[in-house]
């Protein structure tokens, strides 16, 4: 099915997937497109074409039903699996992630955490312990690794991402201030930069005024 | 000359601006488009396509010259003010955003940060300090402040932003996990949505096997 589905599309579904959570936990069974076009602050037609990649399950007279749309944006998005996840870098950033629980309850549970600075190791931040950069490399034997989350500075970054790499962790989620890019086609990157969003906000700023 | 620039053009420029940025600290003057799209891992194309909105300053056999490019799109977003900013939730995240001096470099320093928590009253941060967050309206009246960053948990987002709208900031970067959105046109808001950014790599892992 996957194939069949524009990467336009693809980019909205976690949108998707977050309003039609925020339904279940209230206990809507069912919403139209129009009702949850207001909600999204979309159009129901740009809904209705966005949701008939998953089949029929949009009734006229009926509407979605929240549930099943919502599990099956969740598999498409491979979110009815488990996706441990280490974080290098054990500063205030990795701090903010392994305190949020909505990684962990969306499937990506955080194993460990890295740094160089010794006065770290051993230290625990919300039940997960910092190692030593060092024993990378036998963690990663010994534990099944999915994701690496790196949350260290730009010129360390793609010595950390090249390891791990090597290491067979093929999937890295990005922090650092660079666009990491890798010639190995398996390695999957989702690149975060918080100032680009921040200069996105700053030329809406200007434009206004 | 912001109205003739497309919004898929804009979305790209804090990229390009980072990528000059990086050129003009190792010293590089200029730059031919097909160098820049090796770097960008883009098209010398899309490239010269993009930068044709700035005018005449790529020149054949010449290339582009890289500070006066530079400039120019930093005073497109915005950059070459500066915009003060205040963090309401003083947490990791916040923690995070006021350690990494980019931000100030940027133009985007950090005033105080605002708390619910009396144990983090008074309390430093890289210099900056914790107030409470019933201190909100007299700090906004005393201080220019044009961006409000919001780190807070998703139910209090909307009660922070709404205060703040009302005292005069109309500038929210939003972290919380709720997707805010006002009525008032003046206001802008930039969500910020680590799950999202999280799903997209989930289904690029599960699509890649």
């Amino acid at each position: 099915m996957n194939e069949q589905i524009s990467q336009a599309v693809i980019r909205r579904l976690p949108r998707y997937y977050r309003y039609l959570g925020d339904l279940l936990m209230q206990g809507t069974e069912r919403i139209s497109s129009n009702e949850l076009s207001v909600k999204m602050n979309s159009t129901a037609s740009q809904i209705r074409q966005d949701l008939n990649n998953f089949g029929g399950f949009g009734q006229q007279g009926y509407g979605y039903n929240v549930k099943f749309l919502h599990d099956e944006i969740g598999k498409i998005l491979g979110l009815d699996k488990v996706h441990n996840m280490i974080i290098v870098g054990a500063g205030n950033l990795a701090k903010a992630i392994v305190r949020y629980d909505k990684f962990e309850r969306l499937g990506f549970p955080t194993l460990a955490m890295f740094d160089v600075n010794p006065e770290l190791f051993g230290k625990t931040i919300n039940g997960i312990k910092v190692y030593s950069l060092d024993e990378l490399e036998s963690f990663v034997k010994e534990n099944r690794v999915d994701i690496a989350a790196l949350t260290l500075p730009k010129q360390n970054a793609y010595d950390a991402a090249n390891k791990l790499v090597g290491l067979g962790v093929k999937s890295i989620w990005n922090f650092a201030h660079v666009d990491l890019e890798f010639e190995d086609e398996d390695v999957v990157v989702e690149n975060v930069h918080l100032s680009d969003s921040l200069m996105q906000l700053s030329y809406n700023i200007t434009s206004r005024k």
